[in-house]
């Protein structure tokens, strides 16, 4: 499913098409919006809610890069890397809007960035914007998912369908974090 | 109006809070999107339309900055500037979905780029993802604006508040392009 280049705008069509096919359903303008964008979704959720989206952190680990990882991430295998869990939701709500996992390659990391994406709780976009960094997004794969036990807790569910997607954030031609986004086809409808 | 920093996303919530004021409407989370978005406003066309969006090059002119193009764009007064104005459209329809006019300071351009930027009907999205450029963009205002005759005749409309944003796609800390897209308040909603 995961690829080792960003999917051309058709391969994208494609893939929601399939989704909507299997789920019989039309995805909304905003789900197809979350799934494609090459733009700060932190930004996109701020807009949509109408005020400002925090991220909590549930998990925060570091890892050594395995060969299915490596090759995703473009590393070494046995590389460190920070594997990251965290909830995206408004400062003033419970309601998680969108579950989101990272791997962020720790060599090679400038100190300040390393600090800011490995041990805060900015939004990757908005660490982005602060230190002005000039990057490019290529969306990997779009697909659905089966809600697991974290999933489920998350977003208080028992049992829906999940839309996901894999980016990479590219900055100085390297992977500077690899992100999955997750989020129930019953939001942003 | 137009500013030479980016705008914060308060900044740009208070914007959209003033034009709904003034319309007595709300924007639909599309037009809030497509005003704030930092990705590719192609892309998402795209992915709205469900088909390839292209760009008809209405006026495609070189000038010499003026004073206040100079402040925006960071040059000096008089430095060579790419003006251009252009519809965003399907492939099969004549609908125009955004009118955009756009300045590309001549300087320092690389020449591949400045080829495709300059000379060609791709658009700025695909131009950035076709070199791998990495970039950051800034929004730097967000409006309504009256319909002038170019707008009505893009959109075949009379009289309609329209909405406006400008925004920079800055490359290497410069100012690669500057962008400013409009849409009729009935678009998109």
């Amino acid at each position: 499913m995961q690829r080792l280049k960003g999917m051309s705008i058709n391969e994208m069509l494609n893939s929601i098409a399939r989704i909507e096919e299997r789920i019989c359903l039309n995805l909304s303008d905003v789900q197809k919006i979350l799934l494609t964008t090459d733009g700060s979704v932190t930004r996109t959720l701020e807009v949509l809610t109408g005020r400002p989206v925090i991220i909590i952190t549930k998990v925060r680990t570091p890892i050594n890069a395995d060969e299915d990882l490596a090759k995703e991430l473009k590393i070494k295998v046995g590389e460190k890397t920070n594997y990251r869990v965290v909830h995206l939701k408004n400062t003033d709500s419970d309601r998680v809007l969108i579950f989101a996992r990272s791997w962020t390659p720790v060599m090679g990391l400038n100190g300040v960035i390393k600090k800011d994406l490995t041990s805060t709780d900015m939004p990757i976009g908005k660490i982005l914007a602060k230190h002005k960094l000039e990057t490019r997004r290529e969306v990997t794969s779009i697909g659905l998912l089966e809600a697991d036990d974290m999933l489920k807790e998350a977003f208080k569910i028992d049992s829906e369908p999940m839309l996901s997607r894999f980016y990479n954030i590219i900055y100085e031609s390297e992977i500077l974090i690899r992100i999955n986004e997750v989020f129930p086809l019953s939001s942003f409808r």
